[in-house]
């Protein structure tokens, strides 16, 4: 795969119920790039990914298993596999989320939209 | 690996000529928060991790074989296993690099500072 750049403000992406999605996909590395609304949720889910939540700008609640955690920017969460999580966007919040192995399914979403 | 929470400023980390890294890693996705001052330099380099950098704050050129390119916030670039890149901090920043598989040479130097 070659080198890119990208503003990722500018990046193609799709919309979730929770936030606009923008994927930045690497061979078996990724970065999406998250732009969320104060107020919306990102519901109960896992994954077999592992994941770093950064947060950019903004400020997030974030559950990690039975654990409430707050956010904001420049902190960071780290996210085992298959563990669930869930989000509540306290402001209007951009954050990253570093995942590996590729989020396929984000990829489809991208490519279909 | 149990879920983990940080204050990513606040990580324990190693001073290098180019930048004070403070690494948080998972099993194989590792995320590094690197601060470099205005003026620094990376010297040419390559790994054969896939890396993803954002730039947090500040400003600094990269260079992805034989591009040149200047990253603010919000940017990010992808290097690809094996490239060589370097960089020159163009302002104090704090950019975060994604890493897979995890930089254990970072790990090392964390665990003897």
């Amino acid at each position: 795969m070659k080198p890119r750049f990208a503003h990722s403000a500018a990046l193609p992406g799709f919309e979730t119920p929770a936030a606009f999605l923008r994927p930045f996909a690497g061979e078996a590395l990724m970065l999406v790039r998250a732009e969320a609304k104060a107020g919306s949720a990102l519901p109960a889910h896992a994954h077999p990914h592992e994941q770093i939540t950064l947060v950019f700008s903004g400020r997030m609640r974030l559950r990690l298993g039975t654990e409430w955690l707050e956010l904001g920017p420049g902190d960071i969460a780290y996210v085992p596999p298959n563990l669930e999580h869930e989000a509540l966007f306290l402001e209007d919040t951009v954050a990253f989320d570093a995942f590996h192995p590729l989020r396929e399914d984000f990829l489809a979403k991208l490519a279909s939209s």
